[in-house]
């Protein structure tokens, strides 16, 4: 039947003609590979009038940046799947569309999202969506409270803990995030220049507590289905629309994780604008980061904590009060893990472009040092922030 | 093959022949059932000489003490045997051995224990084993450590939460602890002289918060294959011997649960001294169970501590002050649960004969009334407690 086999630019047609579900799937004609990430191939599948009309996405058994030397589960595939399913369900204005998927070809079909754009892009160039940091929100609070045991069935929940158990890529995540930046490694990449900032991760030990406990947070606490990686690279926008794609790091954690992964994205690109655009529009382009991060949060909350003002089924959690606690608790969650992301994504494998990609090299060296303190700071006071705005006084105190 | 069947004791006696490992199998001839728990027949199984050999369990489909009308899956038999088996390779001196375990039939052949007796028994009777509160801190800390992030690869930790996932029996904790004493359900069960009490335990907004978030902590933190019930009815004592028994509420848990269920027990039997001993023996009896508690708090922390140093595997988690921290956090889980163990064995299904055989009514209920304060109070101020010493200053202060 479906063994796996890595799919040519003509499998991918086939494939789409048969599970695009799209009328006249004859018409259905070419593909052009446009995976640009680490781990897959990307087919966008063109009819004949030049139109891409579907996605056809295939898992790849290694890294693809490292290569073969570097083996990688294909079941990925289907936690990418199926997470991403489970998240339309609950939130299908935010969620990309899998229209197939078959685990052992470690292959699904999508919607073409051709109309939309990485968010990363456009944040970097400063083009500025006024809905995304709202929608990103609602996406948040739709999915993450749905699968969380304020709403589920306590049954059901720990089926769902058992279905996206996800060892390797969480294995990823807990290499790159919480060990790599804080230790000597060979998969750590910086420049020379900002050496001093990273040997001081090595040697603090208050620090290095904080992290741990982040890590052990990460290891045990399954509180919802989570994205799992949920950065602006993983988030397509347009006029007045979002939709996450990139669910393979799927599996039920740390509701902070997801909150903070969003957040940290947003500084990062708070940390590099002052490379990326004039002093003017870099200005200001951090203002709106700082309102967007507040808007992110608000949005969350206030949905999170309405859906369990209402759907709520587990009668003690359920208790007038709770549902608050909870969620300062995961803005605690959330401003640790956004510190760490900035740090990872400085200092270890995988950087993003907000930084990446500036041209002068001391202004980029200025902005990676001051994403590594930025980290360090919220990491380290993390506990102490209970609100969005408190958040945001730390954030402008370390810049 | 091994279809399940309800055992008789002739069974019993021809499964113990088959599996016991005994030398001379052949001499063992009777079965005596034993089983005076809620859930299951126990069988000692007698050689030719009128001396027990072994043990043979085997769970019912339904709960023993309410009928066939509450039906309850066997798969906890294997999920008993199972976390019985994963503890003895950690701590063998406290766990009792188990022989052979059959998941179909449900059954499982153990080493007998008759030179020991159940503890809360000899608690009740003011019985004293010097070293059992210390051996019970080694035994959770040994089976706690050795399951938990600091100790497993994180790919065998994902799969022992996947082996160890426990729907139905977590859900009669989850039920029993966290909802029916704060609620009106028909499954309480409390004389009706303490109705204020009880009834201010459903007007608490206060504490239904903080009650909630240990649900929250019990649904969601999986920090380590916890025993699941390891109160003094489940536990052997002998002469400087301790073993832990009856294991199927197993799961991957907060480390706190277990801790703080054992604690919760020694402070029931606190609150029981008075109804069942003259006041000096009574009042002795406390201030040995406000040591019992110190010895089992200090041998488990300084024994997970030890572990930790040497044996975590983690590199994040390995950060020294980590274990430390951490176990702030499990002090603070175990107060909480502690206190919730205190209410639902006063007010819930399920009592302790620790005060349910005080004789003198008004006695009883003045202990009912002060282990639901005592509950109450240390669920409200187990953030707040730092050290077992603080624990013991709170115990004082609400009696």
């Amino acid at each position: 039947m479906s063994q796996y086999r890595t799919f040519t630019a003509a499998d991918a047609v086939a494939y789409a003609q048969q599970f695009g579900g799209v009328e006249s799937p004859d018409e259905l004609v070419d593909a052009q590979e446009i995976g640009d990430g680490n781990l897959n191939l990307v087919f966008k599948i063109f009819d004949i009038h030049h139109r891409s009309r579907v996605i056809v996405k295939q898992a790849l058994p290694y890294v693809r940046c490292v290569g073969e030397s570097w083996p990688l589960t294909l079941d990925r595939a289907r936690l990418e799947a199926q997470t991403l399913v489970e998240h339309y369900r609950h939130c299908p204005q935010h969620t990309v569309q899998v229209l197939h998927y078959d685990p052992a070809l470690a292959v699904m079909v999508m919607e073409d999202l051709s109309d939309h754009r990485i968010w990363r892009g456009e944040l970097i160039k400063g083009a500025y969506y006024p809905q995304a940091a709202t929608q990103l929100g609602e996406y948040l609070a739709q999915t993450l409270f749905h699968t969380s045991d304020f709403h589920l069935h306590p049954h059901n929940k720990k089926a769902l803990v058992a279905q996206f158990i996800n060892p390797e890529m969480c294995e990823i995540t807990e290499d790159l995030f919480f060990n790599d930046p804080y230790q000597i490694n060979e998969r750590n990449s910086y420049p020379a220049a900002i050496e001093a900032s990273v040997a001081a991760l090595r040697d603090d030990s208050a620090l290095k507590v904080a992290v741990a406990s982040l890590k052990h947070r990460f290891f045990s606490h399954a509180e919802a289905l989570l994205h799992g990686d949920i950065h602006s690279g993983s988030i397509f926008v347009a006029d007045g629309s979002l939709k996450a794609i990139d669910a393979e790091f799927g599996y039920v954690g740390p509701i902070g994780f997801d909150v903070g992964t969003a957040i940290g994205n947003l500084l990062l690109n708070y940390c590099g604008a002052p490379g990326q655009l004039g002093i003017r529009d870099a200005a200001a382009a951090r203002e709106q980061r700082l309102t967007d991060i507040r808007e992110l949060w608000q949005a969350f909350a206030t949905r999170f904590a309405r859906l369990a003002a209402t759907e709520t089924h587990d009668a003690a959690l359920a208790a007038p009060g709770y549902v608050e606690a909870f969620l300062k608790k995961v803005l605690t969650d959330a401003v640790g893990f956004a510190g760490s992301e900035l740090i990872r994504r400085s200092v270890g494998l995988s950087h993003v472009a907000d930084i990446d990609t500036i041209a002068d090299e001391e202004m980029k060296h200025a902005c990676l040092r001051h994403a590594i303190e930025l980290g360090k700071a919220l990491i380290l006071v993390a506990g102490q922030v209970d609100n969005a705005d408190e958040l945001l006084i730390r954030v402008r105190q370390y810049s």
